[in-house]
């Protein structure tokens, strides 16, 4: 148990570019019936902490206003009242509605799992998010099954990294898409199938390697641009998934053709959903995804730790696409 | 059993307007294995007729190319070779892949269902592909369920006064637009909850019915010029499927307000599905939907009854709109 009453966090200065991220000293949080202090040894960055910093991503009820991060790994630090799965000490990681950038944050203990004794603390920190996100967007919703083919765009980031590890173990036919020939060399390393450059004619690509027959299930993390494409290059009841629109919020759909493929397309988000829902999908991740993480056959792809004071140097390299996989905050 | 090896049809002479619809004398089919041949009372018409008359609707693999109807209703005439389930005399009704305009087709002996017994024969011909179209589209793909709200686009159609009926006997609140009163009006008789004029404000009108909270399920007939009213209208968790698109075939779609609402959209087709897909669609109607039309729940809603020589007439009143609920060609 920690003594101390305050505790180091980026705090939210206001709105705007990388100079509102303040690493100040804040009060401690203490928790609640249910909950569980997490000390935290790294907290993953998001691109929707980006959107937050802008001021275009409402904070969940319940969760700090002014502390940005979606997910840690650490130790449990605090039980609260009736907490009897967790004891002091163990390591852990989870999702979070916000509180992150910092030494320590409350969540609930049913949303957290223990990080298996083959990973180490700071790296589990780029865990939680991406893996639950593709693994409950292409398993859970568009319902991936063996011998079916899976599309990634932007496969070098962390979400699509993490959706690609899934895929393989899962045994689909993986396609990535990135506009970095570099990313999309790292991609391959990590087993993906047909690594596609995202030109004007990645459509008709995902074609061709696949004799015409298309995507069962796309992962989209871009958005709009990449509307009229997937469309062309989803097969017959085919799944599209969007948990992510960086490249543009809209675009042309054509519903004749949805109709003639029997297409499904669904836009999906975790972080406001309930915390019925946050509970569900964690017990499903530790289930089915964290025995492949014990194993080594799934494992967290980190591209760079960055102290607290950096947090700035960190959006600025993720609105930059430069990182293939995770950017992670040392709390430690 | 039949002994002639003729009958009268309607058949196509070419692609066009009403004019390429020729009633003549044709070859009987002849029951092949698992088939059975149906003596046909009344066949329904719908809008793929239309689009398929002028050229722009594929037949599927084994139906007539020249002769129209996608649905019927009759009593079995001849079994081919292996059929048990069906006696010559039975009355049956079933959607097919094709030739409904004529007095005699063969479908699959499992693409039928009994016409219960208070329902007349002709009637039922109004039955089969807009109820199965609606309840496989609302309840089946995108599980509406108790104490939702369905929305119906053009819920003076035949699948959207199925779609209504079979709203009513699950509980849900329903609400409909059209753009004409008069079929509103018809439509409240029905038992619609909530009767919208189509005009530039439904959308928000939806939203008021419903407390702003919007529709859980979206039944769209239309498709592309609604899609902006329906993303504004369609609740957190929403289903939107689309089974038609007479009004246009695409349209702007925000994908970061799918993502936001975490909404479903799926177009979705019965003619050109397999084999396996329809006897499982038939028997799920069997089970679920049959019932409620013997009790008397739901029923056939029959606009006008046409002579085998006045089909263009029928179609030209498809066209424009004017039906509220089923037309049918009789053959007896």
């Amino acid at each position: 148990m920690n003594q101390t009453d305050t505790m180091q966090a980026v705090v939210l200065n206001g709105h705007g570019g990388v100079e509102v991220l303040e690493l100040k000293t804040v009060p401690m949080p203490q928790p609640e019936a249910a909950k569980i202090r997490i000390r935290i040894s790294t907290s993953g960055i998001n691109r929707a902490d980006l959107l937050q910093r802008i001021g275009r991503y409402p904070v969940p009820a319940g969760w700090p206003e002014d502390i940005l991060g979606m997910e840690c790994s650490g130790v449990v630090d605090a039980l609260g009242p009736g907490v009897k799965q967790w004891k002091v000490g163990d390591p852990v990681m989870g999702i979070l509605g916000g509180g992150g950038y910092a030494q320590y944050v409350n969540t609930d203990a049913s949303c957290v799992v223990s990080i298996p004794e083959n990973l180490g603390l700071k790296e589990a920190g780029a865990i939680p998010e991406v893996f639950m996100t593709a693994f409950d967007a292409i398993v859970l919703q568009m319902s991936l099954s063996r011998k079916e083919t899976l599309l990634i765009h932007a496969v070098g980031s962390g979400v699509g990294t993490a959706a690609l590890q899934i895929g393989k173990v899962m045994g689909v036919k993986t396609i990535g898409t990135s506009r970095s020939a570099h990313k999309l060399d790292k991609a391959k390393a990590y087993g993906l199938d047909h690594a596609i450059l995202a030109d004007d004619k990645w459509s008709e690509t995902v074609l061709d390697v696949t004799d015409g027959y298309g995507a069962d299930v796309i992962l989209d993390l871009v958005g709009g641009p990449y509307l009229e494409g997937n469309q062309k290059a989803i097969a017959h009841k085919g799944r599209h998934i969007v948990v992510g629109v960086p490249g543009g919020v809209s675009g042309t759909i054509d519903l004749r053709a949805m109709m003639g493929k029997r297409v499904t397309l669904r836009g999906t988000v975790l972080r406001a959903r309930s915390l019925q829902e946050k509970v569900e999908l964690t017990e499903s991740f530790e289930k089915d995804i964290l025995p492949f993480l014990e194993q080594g056959s799934i494992s967290p792809v980190v591209e760079k730790i960055f102290s607290p004071n950096e947090v700035g140097k960190a959006h600025s390299m993720m609105a930059a696409n430069e990182n293939f996989g995770k950017l992670l905050i040392d709390w430690e």
